[in-house]
């Protein structure tokens, strides 16, 4: 097996540019860590460009029937890759998966307006995949897919879906079209109470940016918009809790 | 306004240290940052030993008008005080609660064993606020309510909720003796799906650490455990999106 013990190795310098978004864009390529991503990206059958070990890994079992190329990593080299304060020491490089192409709507959809923290975006689409959803649109201004953060929130449920970057305009109108009933969600006049909505089998729900909602243009072309009524003196919930209560009331 | 520009100044020396839990214990007071939180202070009427403002703050104009004593901090000294990467530039230093009694349960009740994150216990409470419970438990292992993540999550809901630190055990027993019911939550055929449960007007809701749920002696001596059903392929959900789903569903 390779070993690479220099953080100045070209290779390690390449892969170091994958923590940032504009590495990723220019590569096509990502970086996942920690063992529970990467078994999923095994368990998913992605394409996986190389495995990488920390010389200090206590290796599972799984790991050692694996037949993707495996690179070694001094201690040091394997902290210069990761996002976390306590590094796992497995990472894989992955190539950016195909831009999938529009598929039959046969599950409800959830539609991303701006979601910026990457940790929220991670946890929709976990909660996404958890509720039986078919898919995801990220639209413009939610957080990269591909950010670490995300990808850890997300726990491998970016692997599991349809995932789709575009606009949430256009999504709306395409889902109209067949006649799915589009779901926005907003604090005011505009929206009614989910309880006592009748769970759907097909449709999209739209949540929007942590601090201003769904931008006002998208609720307009929306079919209805739904609010969750507060109880207590919060002022609001966090998107990715609002967005998987309503994920799970209105999809059973 | 006493206006503090070296990072040595001693009070600075000393908030510093209540970005840790040592800190706080020895100090028993704690840090918030933040226009939010510290409107949220304001509002909640507790007791505010300073108000520490960034010489660049645009001051909104509640700001103008509170009597608290004020300390304007150089930039340099606001960034040294900040948990976060971008500070707003205004914190405040306040005593710990005193330890509330027992209250009466006129509301539901939600019980964490063990959740680690900061994140996900202030992002517990948050919720627990908005559903209109009447507090949260705190039970051993559980992530450092003032820890400032825990806060910041929570976005001021602490001060909405009677919040205690204990043993479940005794809390369970507590509220079975006032015949109220408890809920644990769990993954197996120890679990029934919430579902078609009917919502409940006083009882305890308990879920457990990311890794782990709750521990299997704990619950033993819960009235009924649930479980949301999985759909996709996600293996969970984020524990405080799960005990959200949970408590809008069973109190409503």
């Amino acid at each position: 097996m390779e070993r690479i013990e220099s953080i100045k190795n070209k290779k390690i310098k390449s892969w170091k540019k994958l923590l940032t978004k504009k590495g990723r864009q220019k590569s096509q390529k990502y970086i996942i860590e920690g063992f529970h991503l990467v078994e999923e990206a095994i368990k998913a059958d992605v394409q996986i460009d190389y495995l990488l070990i920390s010389e200090n890994l206590n290796q599972d079992d799984w790991l050692k029937n694996i037949t993707v190329e495996s690179i070694e990593l001094s201690e040091e080299v394997s902290a210069e890759l990761s996002d976390t304060e306590t590094p796992q020491g497995i990472y894989a490089i992955l190539p950016f998966p195909e831009p999938i192409n529009y598929k039959e709507i046969d599950r409800p959809y959830l539609f991303l307006d701006a979601v910026q923290d990457p940790g929220n975006v991670g946890t929709l689409i976990r909660s996404a995949d958890a509720a039986g959803f078919g898919g995801v649109v990220l639209g413009e201004g939610s957080a990269d897919l591909f950010n670490p953060k995300t990808l850890r929130s997300a726990q491998g449920s970016h692997f599991h879906l349809n995932i789709y970057h575009g606009d949430l305009i256009s999504w709306i109108r395409r889902f109209q079209s067949e006649e799915k009933i589009v779901y926005g969600t907003a604090l005011d006049e505009r929206a009614v109470s989910y309880i006592g909505e009748k769970p759907e089998t097909n449709f999209a729900l739209i949540v929007g940016n942590e601090g201003a909602g769904v931008n006002s243009e998208v609720l307009k072309e929306t079919d209805k918009n739904l609010y969750i009524p507060i109880k207590g003196q919060a002022e609001s919930l966090n998107v990715a809790i609002a967005a998987s209560i309503l994920m799970f009331s209105l999809y059973q």
